[in-house]
Order: structure tokens, then sequence, then C-alpha cells
């Protein structure tokens, strides 16, 4: 059931990192995307993909981790992402993406969740420098990084009141809470 | 297995307009969208369901259908969706929604696919028309309509070589084909 893995696909920021992903795993997981709806069929979307302890720490550098949780730098050494695949809008191709990069980012993810992993999307990105660590040519502009490991948390879901806070949180045992509207409140006609 | 479900989630156009969707079950896909990430968890997206004869009329007379259809105004009586959702970003939430749209647009569509149903993304909208028709405040902006149905046309899938046309097009038969890139032209590092 899509049910089933739309909930375990939670975004997930600690991993056990010694657990590596193999470059076809990533392959499949883009021919997911590739696979899936792009705004008028241009598929302007490119992929790096990363799954070599050296390459993933460069890109690991560039990432802004968890905006809502301001003492918590990102997941140390030991709770990486063991993968990472970026998402590129190709203007050579398309002057805009519409929200392609969203249609293949969260595929990708379901892909991934289905695999036992789980990972984020990370539009916090040094995005100067990334392209600059990886050589990335001009045309493609950085739209998304997707990374990906096996997932070392608990998240649980919880109720967001109309008005309430919706910043996600951790607890003293370090599980990741997940304030979200109930349908009621999204659903207004 | 995600994978089927996604090659069997093709962009549909055509449907057989006389299988009414439930309400339910618009609801129960806008809950696989509410438990769908959101870029700092704002959950700024709000959705309006239609599924009844008349709602659905205003709605179809907002949407432009198949821009490389040039030929084809869109599906005719008869064949057009049976249900629609809204997708609105509320700018009391937020001003800029990313591409959380894309998101949860693709799993809405995962989640008709499984189902049995199929649809369409829709961008091109009259938008203000649409707004007037159905009374949408200007607080919400609209970002996306999916059209749902029991999809009534056959979809191929056909190689997209670089530099190759990527329009859809349809054959003598009424068969939609829609050329896709490969792997290995979309996979740049």
């Amino acid at each position: 059931m899509i049910r089933d893995l739309v909930i375990e696909n939670r975004t997930r920021r600690r991993f056990h990192q010694e657990v590596a992903i193999e470059l076809e795993t990533l392959r499949e997981l883009v021919d997911l995307a590739r696979l899936s709806a792009s705004f008028g069929n241009r598929q302007p979307l490119k992929y790096i993909l990363s799954c070599e302890p050296q390459k993933n720490a460069v890109i690991f550098r560039c990432l802004i981790w968890a905006g809502a949780l301001k003492d918590w730098p990102g997941p140390p050494e030991g709770e990486r992402p063991s993968a990472y695949i970026i998402i590129l809008g190709d203007t050579e191709i398309a002057k805009s993406f519409f929200c392609d990069h969203g249609i293949t980012a969260q595929t990708i993810l379901l892909g991934a969740t289905e695999r036992g992993l789980g990972g984020c999307m990370h539009d916090g990105i040094q995005r100067d420098e990334l392209s600059r660590a990886l050589g990335i040519p001009p045309r493609y502009e950085i739209l998304l990084v997707v990374s990906l490991g096996k997932p070392k948390e608990k998240v649980v879901l919880e109720t967001l009141e109309p008005g309430g806070d919706f910043n996600y949180w951790r607890d003293s045992d370090n599980v990741h809470h997940v304030p979200k509207r109930l349908l009621a409140d999204i659903i207004i006609g």
C-alpha cells in the first residue's frame, strides 16, 4: 500500500553511516524519477550521484541541516548519509523547472523507503561552493540535494493545531517529533 | 513495488467520465499529501476538492489541456475527469512554497494509480477565472490542479534521443506516445 510507504517515508537526518549504498541502487532510484511526470514533458532535470566517502564528504560540507534545530549542526561522523542524489535543472533545456524536482525527489524517497532506506530533501545548500567543489558546469542550476542512508532515528507525528508551532523538535531521547496539520485544516472546499 | 506504480502512473487526459469518484477517495488522497514532506515543515498547502458534475464543469473550463496537441482542445464531454483536487498555497503561512506542490501532486497521483485511477497535473490554469468562479479568497495562490478519473487512453513510453523532440503525440488509433530521456542522458556525474 502506498499509504504505508508514505507514512514510513519520514524526513531522516541521522543514519547508520556504515551501511553503504550501491551506485546501482542510486541509478534505480533515478530511473524512478526518469519515469515520473515532467511539466510539458521537457524533462529538464539531470542528476549527480554520490556513494563514495570522499565525494560524500564534499557534499555534506555544503548542506545546511535542520533549520529548526538551532543547536544541532547536522549529523556527526558515523551518522551521516551514505549517499546523495543532486538534482539539477538543465537551463539549456528549460528556463523554468516548475515543481518537477518535487515530483522526482518524492519519487526517489518513496523508492528509497521501499528499500529500507530514507533521507532528506535539502534546499539549504551552499550552491556556489557545491558547484565549485564538484565542478558542476554553470548551465546546471542546483535545485535540491537528496541525502540517503539507513535511518537511525525514530520519528513520530503529532497534531499541529491551527496557529500552533510547525517546527519539528527532538526530545531528550533523541526522538524526532513532527507536528502535522489535520486533514480538516487543509481541505478548505 | 513502487516501480510498477510509477510506470503505471502516466499522465492521463481522457477518462471514463461515467465512473464517479467519491469525496472520501479524494480525502484519502489528500491525506497522503498531508503525510508527505514539506520544506521547513511549514505545510502551507491547502486543498479544494470537487467530484460533482457542476463544480467539475466550472474547473474544467479553467484548464488548458495538452499544450503539445495543438488540434485538441481537451477531452470531450464523456471523457472528462470525474474529480479534481486544486492545490493552493496559503500566503498567510508562507510566501514561498518551494516544490511542495510537486511532492504532494505526485503522491496524490500515485495513490490514485493504486486505486485504478489516473490523472494529470495542470499548471496551465486560468487562475483569475478559477478563483472568481469558486470564490477562492485572495490569500490562496492556485499552484496546481490535479484532474482525476478512470483512464481511457493507452499511453506508451518511447526513447527520447538527446536533441530530439520531447513533445508527446497521438497516433491515428488515439494511442498517446511519450518520449522519455534515457538514464544515461540524465545522470551526468
